[in-house]
């Protein structure tokens, strides 16, 4: 399988986008500061990546369903620490 | 063109994940507090968005473009807000 530009560039934007909120949620959990981060935010983050999670299980996009499984954990964890401490 | 369960849930996550950054973009700019916010988490993120909207152009993709230029307008705000105000 040839590995274009395209399909790297689209793996580059995969990885950044799923990984990108791990720092989020390791702050969050670390300091318990949650107070300029925006609770619909997280709400409409969190259900948008569980139903991408369930295209992607449906429509058996393995691609989708790890990014999105990936990146529902930090996304929830930043919304359970928002709903805990305000 | 028949409009199947797995084609709107694909439109409904899209649609999420796209408006989902907006209410932090508008706090941000609201309150100019962005203390919990990761700085780290908003410039993977931003990276990842404008990579996508790169992918969209490249391979033709309109969804794929629409979603992550629409999503760069408040990512990139909230990532602004963040490195003026700390």
């Amino acid at each position: 399988m040839s590995f274009n530009l395209v399909q790297f560039i689209g793996l580059v934007a995969a990885m950044l986008t799923t990984a990108a909120f791990f720092p989020q949620a390791i702050r969050a959990v670390r300091t318990r500061d949650t107070s300029s981060i925006s609770l619909a935010t997280y709400c409409a983050f969190v259900a948008g990546v569980t139903m991408w999670l369930v295209y992607g299980i449906i429509a058996k996009d393995i691609p989708i369903m790890v990014a999105n499984a990936l990146t529902l954990v930090p996304a929830a964890t930043i919304l359970g620490m928002k709903l805990r401490y305000g």
